[in-house]
């Protein structure tokens, strides 16, 4: 299988998000040759979005995806999804990623939870679309259903965009989703229409942490060329994106090592 | 929503085999009023097969399950499932747990880790056939597909039963399973025929280890009494076997304070 095209790769922000703020983050990417680059709003917030526009522009960046939007199940989700619009529109950002938000607080309605994520979707849906932003569900891993979000599987996901229409899609990311026995079945059916983002990182053997244990590509046991291959074979031809949580590893670490390493593991693994 | 029968608790040994081996397990269960027990292997071996079977009998017991058939993708597979399928015959056990088995050591094939287990199976179950154990597929958390079973949606186990045909069912386990969009169709699917074992514990906010960190029924977000009215929608009638990994908590304490705990809990949460 041919190695991808160098100029896919992207760094979502959160893979050294310890060590750099946006403005560092960007000059990063630009020095390193990284063309995609997937900023967090709380950093965005830091930047100032003017500023980050601005610097994005001129190094010639484009934003693979906004993290994020969502939180349906949370108090004050529509305002907070409103201004996440704004922002993805200003950044010419691919897709808006939802995380969806898990059970409603206090509650184990988890089938309840779940339709007051489609609701909140929805509802949202319109505003995205006059402002020409792609939402992307993000299906996250099973272990995260009860406290970052309920949508799990990326079968459910693309049921709630079949119910809703268009200018919605999914953020397939290979560390939540690689475990599912119907994947491949699941992204051909989204297709090219409704793949928005692709993630990727890898699951370390053991994982120490439900959150922040992520691997680095080849460190660990997902078959990532065989991944890709369905998602290229889907029609995406968009950016690759690192994303990788990492409290006890790639955190620790200088962040032009971690970029360095991230675009050879890209180049070889992927 | 009634509560359920006392007499269908069942005592997974796992809860309290910090502190308890079987005979001491099954004297507690005794002591206790729960009518079921389902044993692990090495402390069955540890007993010894003969004085489990009268302990068990002389004690008024039924043994709900054995664990744990099953690692078809490690390598002295078919003596050891063999084995476990005359112990279970020899207990009276009414299914054989099978933890299936991770990814097949030193690789990334998935597919093929799966296509394994499934071969395995098959070469066993005119074996458990023949000895009347039926076998119990145990779906396990997507958390654990890579280290111990890579099958990880009832749907998945049930694709595998369907394929086998007689003599072969599933173990649902909440812990494994709660978060499932699929579930209530899934376990409305697999039918009074299909359901030989309901495992119940509880997920707990946060989660701090991928194996060792399960909450006792009440003290997590399942909503037990949602998945007990499926089960028993779907004709189950046998027994709920209390299932605890618990390295923190429960393993730590007095297994009578454990028991008592199980036993009300059962009555009031479940």
């Amino acid at each position: 299988m041919a190695a991808p095209d160098p100029a896919r790769l992207s760094l979502n922000t959160a893979t050294i998000r310890e060590k750099w703020g946006l403005a560092q983050a960007i000059e990063g990417c630009a020095r390193h040759g990284i063309r995609g680059i997937a900023p967090w709003r709380d950093q965005l917030a830091a930047m100032g979005v003017k500023d980050a526009v601005r610097s994005i522009k001129s190094n010639g960046l484009t934003v693979s995806g906004l993290c994020r939007g969502g939180f349906f199940t949370a108090k004050d989700w529509m305002d907070d999804n409103r201004r996440a619009i704004e922002e993805a529109h200003a950044l010419g950002a691919q897709c808006l990623v939802l995380v969806v938000g898990g059970l409603i607080p206090g509650s184990k309605d988890l089938p309840g939870s779940r339709e007051r994520v489609k609701e909140g979707i929805a509802a949202i849906l319109p505003e995205a679309r006059k402002a020409g932003v792609p939402l992307a569900i993000e299906p996250l891993h099973p272990m995260q259903a009860a406290e970052r979000a309920c949508v799990n599987t990326l079968e459910q996901a693309l049921d709630i965009c079949d119910a809703l229409g268009e200018g919605i899609g999914v953020a397939v990311d290979v560390y939540h989703l690689w475990w599912d026995p119907k994947l491949e079945q699941q992204i051909r059916r989204a297709g090219n229409k409704r793949v928005l983002a692709y993630h990727i990182s890898d699951w370390l053997v053991p994982t120490r942490d439900l959150l922040n244990d992520r691997g680095m590509m080849g460190d660990g046991v997902i078959e990532l060329p065989r991944i890709r291959g369905w998602v290229e074979g889907a029609g995406y031809t968009g950016f690759h994106e690192v994303e990788i949580f990492s409290e006890l590893n790639w955190w620790q670490r200088d962040p032009d090592e971690v970029l360095q390493i991230c675009k050879s593991r890209f180049a070889t693994i992927t």
